[in-house]
């Protein structure tokens, strides 16, 4: 500690939705932080681009300040709030406070999900701390949960919905049967997409966050790229439809399986049975199914973003460092450390719902049962809909590798009566 | 640490269902607990009531002993894991191991929820720490996260389904239409439920469960005697079936709210609406939701009972007090040193299902409503079924005092043209 009394001295980088949330939660639950982290919790510098900037809840104007030395480098300052996104400068701010032993706690899934491992290693260079809770799932307590709570066991599976935009979306187009780009409109109009709503919609959001949640639950580094991922733009009201029927949900989940031979992590529209617990969160919220070896399935539901909720996060981590902040040390799993072997989405084994607009005329069903028998693709079901012009197969797989799929896909679009594939999803069972 | 080198060395003190799974696991596990605990975990002791028991993963006989002394005053041992059950005695050997600066780790709900506070005590006076993270819903991480993910925010309400053999009861009577009596004696069958039920039917144990989540959501000590509570033997095939036909499930539900003039602690059968996330919970599952003024809905899901899963809370347990092992102990929340204000049920504001048997005559209907009106119970549904003999009023109430509430019923029962009140079941909205 730095010579400010008793309190613990926090250093803000950043004050926009989720900044000026975490400075109204400390002046108003000043008290119950007090308790839980054992001390007074004190903001004492809050670094901004600009002085003045709309912000969902007032901060007190003496504390704010555009030099972001007299910030980085301030002695008194013991746990720094990285809230500034992006990854360049996030990165550069985070590095020079670890290096001089200071904590910090950030809410940067892009930040952890690139380099989480040289934070990490930095850290315990300098006997610091990083952590990250309000990275994944917002307000849910996920992280700490996966490190400690489940340290006895072994994570098989992770399956989570991530992103709230995306199952925003894929609810209304659900609930009101409208397309893709009419709910992405919604939306936007309500606050729930952005302007620039590309990150959320292609998956890439969700891959950053799916790479956090391996790292820490395979107990080793995962970085975003290492993430195959499909967004949900491709999704028509009709699969919704069909999907229903046939007893399932769509969802855009980001789901990572332990193997023998490696991590099979990706991030895709998913159908789900309706009566699985994820098929039900809806809306805005994010919901994480896990599965342990020895503690079988558990779900950590919750808001997934918003100022509060996240801000909530963020001083939960904050509130374990201080708990511990007297103290030396200990060494931390080091699930940075070891690089990943991730396999490539060719190996991953899943089922898959697809549609084909075909030829109405005898004989096509057994062409198309061709392909598939030639490439060891088995179906489940098959449903004719639709006469003439509007004749379509509906089918479901049973579980195949992505590569005798894709190639049974290819050999397909190539049929003289297949005139078009307009939608392939992968169907997930448990 | 005691002369035991680098290992932190585990006194079991129980090895049934639980305590064999703990020693299945530490060998099971032991590279990923030595990771998370930051050194490696050995059992050193192993006491128990007999020496040959069936248990449901093999223990190293060398290890068991009968000797309670040789096994609590031990010095080798750092950690202690209560197994034993039951009260007085688990009491004695927890304060007795606590009272020589050991760290206790517990599933025992029945002794935290009757002696969390004195154990707390204890515990800080000798620099020690107590924890239970399995005495609440099995293997989902609740406690922890509470405490410090959520050391942020004010805990509004706690709603949960804590106690997994009503739930697998209530479902099997959802599910197959058949008497409590029947499913009860299914679930006796397959293991669900004990060959005397009374403490998991009554909501005992759901009583003690939910002591303990007041303490550490609100920051205050409260006891199983202070939750009031009812058991599930009076639900009927016939709620369930008019629940349904309203949008309704039946659940045992633990139930604690904060409030200004105090807390609102209390277990009894609820009909919450099918959308709900904690509607769809179902077989012998554990959830629980909080509600925090910041951080909104959170819920988490999984197996609330079982070997490996409560074996997994308890190794958590471990792993946080090993990681923590070398250091002074930090100042704990005293959540436990301040008794609550705990409401009387009479205050408890809730809306009420309620079915009346009655004469199938012209006037009845006016005659309960007289009742209502003159007891501030406002009507949201009314619906007769039957006819003649069979004439039955289904209804749901607003929210009204118990007080109310009760005092209408006792009226209803003295009229002439109500003959019977077979059933009345709390409505929760949200």
């Amino acid at each position: 500690m730095a010579d400010s009394g008793e309190h613990a001295n926090i250093g803000l980088l950043g004050c926009g939705t989720i900044g000026s949330g975490v400075f109204h939660l400390v002046g108003k639950n000043e008290r119950l932080l007090t308790m839980a982290a054992g001390r007074p919790l004190r903001i004492s510098r809050i670094l901004v681009k600009q002085i003045d900037e709309p912000r969902p809840f007032p901060v007190d104007r003496s504390l704010l300040t555009t030099d972001a030395t007299a910030v980085l480098q301030d002695p008194g300052i013991d746990v720094f709030i990285e809230l500034i996104g992006g990854i360049e400068q996030a990165r550069s701010f985070a590095l020079d406070v670890l290096g001089r032993g200071k904590h910090l706690v950030t809410a940067n899934k892009e930040l952890i999900a690139c380099h989480g491992r040289e934070l990490m290693e930095e850290a315990a260079r300098s006997g610091s701390q990083v952590r990250f809770e309000a990275s994944v799932g917002g307000g849910i307590p996920l992280i700490r949960p996966l490190e400690e709570s489940l340290g006895g066991d072994r994570v098989q599976k992770i399956m989570g919905i991530v992103n709230g935009t995306t199952n925003y979306i894929l609810t209304r187009m659900s609930d009101e049967g409208s397309t893709y780009a009419e709910a992405l409109a919604g939306a936007q109009e309500l606050g729930f997409a952005e302007a620039d709503p590309g990150a959320d919609v292609e998956g890439a959001d969700a891959a950053s966050k799916l790479a956090i949640l391996c790292s820490i639950a395979f107990n080793t580094g995962v970085t975003d790229t290492q993430v195959y991922r499909e967004g949900i733009q491709g999704v028509r009201p009709e699969d919704l439809e069909n999907a229903r029927e046939m007893g399932y949900a769509i969802k855009l989940l980001a789901v990572a399986i332990s193997e023998d031979d490696g991590i099979s992590a990706r991030v895709h529209p998913t159908m789900i049975p309706l009566e699985h617990p994820l098929a039900s969160v809806s809306g805005n919220f994010n919901a994480i199914f896990v599965t342990g070896e020895s503690v079988g399935d558990l779900m950590f539901y919750g808001q997934g973003a918003g100022s509060l909720p996240t801000a909530t996060a963020v001083l939960g981590d904050v509130v374990n460092i201080v708990r511990n902040m007297d103290r030396p040390p200990t060494s931390r799993r080091s699930y940075w450390s070891r690089a990943a072997n991730v396999k490539s989405i060719d190996d991953a084994l899943t089922r898959f719902y697809m549609v084909l607009r075909v030829l109405d005329r005898p004989g096509v069903l057994a062409q198309i049962a061709g392909v598939f028998g030639d490439n060891q693709v088995s179906l489940e079901s098959v449903v004719q809909k639709g006469f003439g012009d509007n004749a379509q197969i509906v089918m479901i797989t049973h579980q195949v590798t992505e590569r005798n799929f894709q190639e049974a896909r290819k050999r397909l679009e190539s049929l003289d009566v297949v005139l078009e594939i307009p939608s392939v999803i992968r169907v997930e069972s448990e």
